[in-house]
């Protein structure tokens, strides 16, 4: 950490932050320039969280030096996170497609899906249960009712189930009846159900926030982490910006910076992202040449009839073309498409 | 709503869609023009949320007309909604100051501040118990604890009470300790906590999140008038952008314009915003010039003692420059500060 | 200027960089820390900008201290800015309406609204002959034609004139019939016009980019400071953000922001942040009470005829309410309003 | 075109509006609803460019349904444009590497690592002679010395030339010296540039603005086809957002977005994207992956002494790695890299 002091700040100024950081069991190196007085303090930064200096006379302004987030880091585990959900791998050297329809709207739809995704050598399927919409009046999802009919897939085909947790209330449920726990965008920051899943031994998929940093991620996941819960994936799904084309803008570049700045292993929304099914073989290829681990689309056979998010659908001849082009340069990146 | 056909919709793509209009009860009319078909549809867009016409083929756009919101609407209701939060009003004439610190941190720091807030004439003290803090390093707050402190306050001073609830399962104690359940930015769109907050007849107030545009945050107002809450206030704090000067950018603009859409209070948060105190006298004398029914605002006794924010909480001193400021602009006016 | 070393970095790495900040005349002053050696360097960070340090092996990260651009700070020169044109004093206890159309149309539209303004105690008119426009099928403007009908206007009313160049060949042909020479916001960082625009013994009104933080706005004025043009006063005039009910998002907080930073006058196009005329007078008084030295606004008799932006101007009628609420929150403020 | 009126519109409002329609050529079609009339108008969309709407009463909204460009759509040309650059194909099958130093230093520079890329297989030298830099006191390029060192690199070893035009006087210059033009983000609606780029017969790489929207590009664009130069490409390049990670956030979306709006040919560039040379190996891949044609990247073979922007700067080591990753990418989107 260092401080830097305002032009004007008195001795006294400066002797109150050396002592309180002398006191918190920092080590403050002072350097007196021209123009600026600056002070490096050394020792444990995350001490700073509990005894901030924010509002000490005469500091211009405070830069941490150490990352906030510890569990989530590279520095703290060097290898890459492989998670294991009942044998199917995430991270390492496969690339992962999970798939599914936005909302779960009865069984014959989900059971039609289901069988269809086996066919296409697919391991994951996602679908939600309960749904998060901007409007009251739009469908807010089968609830319970939707994870049963989500575990009947399961028990008829053996694809693992990824659905939405909403509420720390649900949280039982959805651990019950399913085997990765997909925390949304709109709760990236509900602390609570970070918490929450974070008691569970059950894999969490944590999608960054509309307009999270790559810190916040990072510190949300910590939030899981330090409960205990060390299978947390993360996925960018899309943060919002100027532009309108797009209903959210794919941040690429959060991958690599993900991977490079932690070990939980990356996967990428294009649905979400794009809004608009066109784009979505070219987002899904561009997500495994930039190195993330999966990517996790939506699926639907009838999109016309579908109860949300029709538009940005993959009908099951489109995800053909997905999977197949994935393919090829997954094979480039020497990565296996499961 | 509109419907805008692609160049190469076929007549059975449109044939489908005007069939699918009849069949929801809505009145389709068709231009056929050199370019592009449009079908302008007559009757309750809302049926389309549960009904929607995203995937059916041929469709290049569709533009609904109606406001995706109803009971917060200004077409719903034209006359301002007014507050009354146990005899102190929120909205009308009056331009309601609340303050206190970011944390509730102890009872003597309460106390002290309750007691000083009072002097000055202010009715309504903020203070967090249930902290939502990026860092799971960072002080979390003192829980029922802090709630109960509060509560203490008012029965000393009189003062009413804003606090926030994080979380579903802490609704009940919130609402019996506080005269205002506060739902943070980063909660704007949990949509369980919204459903919650409006089973009460307790004041509610909506924070707009970071990233949320003006009809997001009235369609998450909406969430909670549905359930029969009526009392609810929004507050602009800020929203995410490329600037960094700030630690977000006040939307100055977002207070006349959910003025203009919707009849609900609205307040500024100019702490939140700015993340700098020195700014906070200039953006409160905005928000009353603006048009805003209040502010929200931190202050604290001994900001470097601060378990949170304290850079950007007030001194005494500074807040009574703060009231003294509001008070010329909002007699010019001609709102009284409360 | 602080450097901060990678935990990999090496003695050979560090001292790199030493020898580099001694050559270039700086100070160095290491501290090695447990997990992280960082370097503060004393001396004139503008230096770094000819001998970047950028790519030197080993470091994570380099954070500059002092502020990038010199004449522009209030470190440099402490007591505001007033630039005077002509006699009509722009910043100090004046508070400076500036208005007109979008665009000079014709001498008939121009000499209407200029006898108006008059009427109304204003003392700048505001009107574009070059007009930047996104699409090339929109109205160009009437170019040279369009500065003499503005020159014809103050020959007849005595109004001061500001109006946009938009390229460095036209400089001499604005300078001559201009008072105030705008740079928009599209062209805030076309380095080629700022450098010629302080050529010149003209007031130039410089625009924040849409895309452009409080930071770069200070160096695009630094870009003309330089050229010993001092009479320069920035404008706020929206960023872009997510939000698409405003045209743009009006930071009203880099008023104060820039007030804090720098001595030059600023004043805010409330027009053209809002792109809707419900709005302006709103705008108009957060304005004044945030602390700005004026406004420019949009107005035009016939807007429904206007060739540019009609949604957005004012009628004369509505311009009247503008004032009128302007003057009440600028006595309040103790500031004259012109 | 679509208005949408207001609920109080008045009949006069809404004849007034069908008699301007009618009055411009287009035809006018009323459909009256419960809470809404809306007006669809059939004809050629770009005429109300000229005669805008926008402030007749009673309207709530115009909704536009043509593309406000026609020479850049795809709806115009069918077929992607390829564009030859002295007999190097940039679009169709080929995926053109572009790579350079930042700025042009001297001539040893220049040579040293034109003869380098030469070896690589690479076609077409990137280096600036005229540089945009955001403050005033940094290195502003060597002008028409740095254009001639160029022109002797392209002597030296038949590698074509792109480098940056800031300003129309400088455009017979570079126009002489240089095989490509490139437009910076920073002039993106520089018109007076845009127009005057126009006029040459030499290709133009058009940088998207990082503000600018795809539909603002492919308007900027179209003021260049205008004129009569069809060989115009795209180059995406990040865009301005909250994240503050990355340098700018690469919108990788664009590029499929571009390639479905419009048949030119779209390169992305990496290293202004990210900011950081350690991302640019992922997003050369993604960008071959996503569908691009080509990438423009720095590269400096003694990045420390670079005089700009030396931390994204490729080595020579780290160009060969990404001719090697982009290779293995391109063979899988059968594309052939040069």
């Amino acid at each position: 950490m260092i401080i830097v002091f305002r032009p004007d700040a008195t001795d006294k100024d400066i002797d109150a932050v050396v002592d309180q950081l002398k006191a918190i069991g920092m080590t403050p190196h002072l350097s007196r320039g021209v123009s600026r007085t600056i002070c490096g303090a050394i020792g444990d930064e995350r001490k700073l969280e509990e005894h901030p200096l924010d509002a000490f006379a005469g500091i211009e302004r405070i830069i941490p030096i150490l990352k906030p987030y510890k569990l989530a880091s590279r520095e703290f585990k060097k290898e890459d996170t492989i998670i294991d959900v009942g044998g199917v791998k995430i991270g390492g050297n496969t690339f992962t497609v999970m798939a599914g329809p936005c909302a779960v709207e009865n069984q014959d739809q989900v059971f039609y899906l289901a069988d269809y995704l086996v066919k296409q050598g697919i391991h994951i399927m996602r679908g939600g249960a309960f749904k998060p919409r901007s409007s009251p009046y739009a469908f807010q999802g089968l609830g319970v009712e939707g994870l049963k009919i989500l575990a009947a897939a399961r028990e008829r085909t053996g694809l693992k189930i990824i659905t939405e947790v909403l509420d720390v209330d649900d949280c039982d449920a959805v651990a019950e009846y399913a085997d990765i726990m997909q925390i949304g965008a709109r709760n990236m920051q509900n602390f609570s159900l970070l918490k929450r899943c974070g008691k569970y031994r059950k894999a969490v998929c944590l999608k960054r926030g509309m307009s999270a940093t790559i810190q916040e991620t990072l510190l949300a996941a910590e939030y899981i982490l330090k409960e205990g819960n060390h299978d947390v994936m993360l996925c960018e799904r899309g943060i919002k910006t100027f532009e309108t084309y797009t209903r959210n803008t794919l941040d690429i570049s959060a991958v690599p910076a993900l991977k490079l700045e932690s070990h939980l292993p990356v996967i990428v929304d294009p649905s979400h992202s794009a809004g608009m099914k066109e784009l979505i073989p070219a987002l899904s290829r561009a997500s495994v040449a930039v190195g993330a681990d999966g990517i996790i689309v939506e699926v639907h056979h009838q999109p016309e009839k579908a109860l949300c998010d029709g538009h940005q659908a993959l009908r099951p001849q489109d995800l053909e073309v997905v999977l197949r082009e994935v393919k090829r340069v997954a094979a480039a990146m020497d990565r296996v498409v499961q």
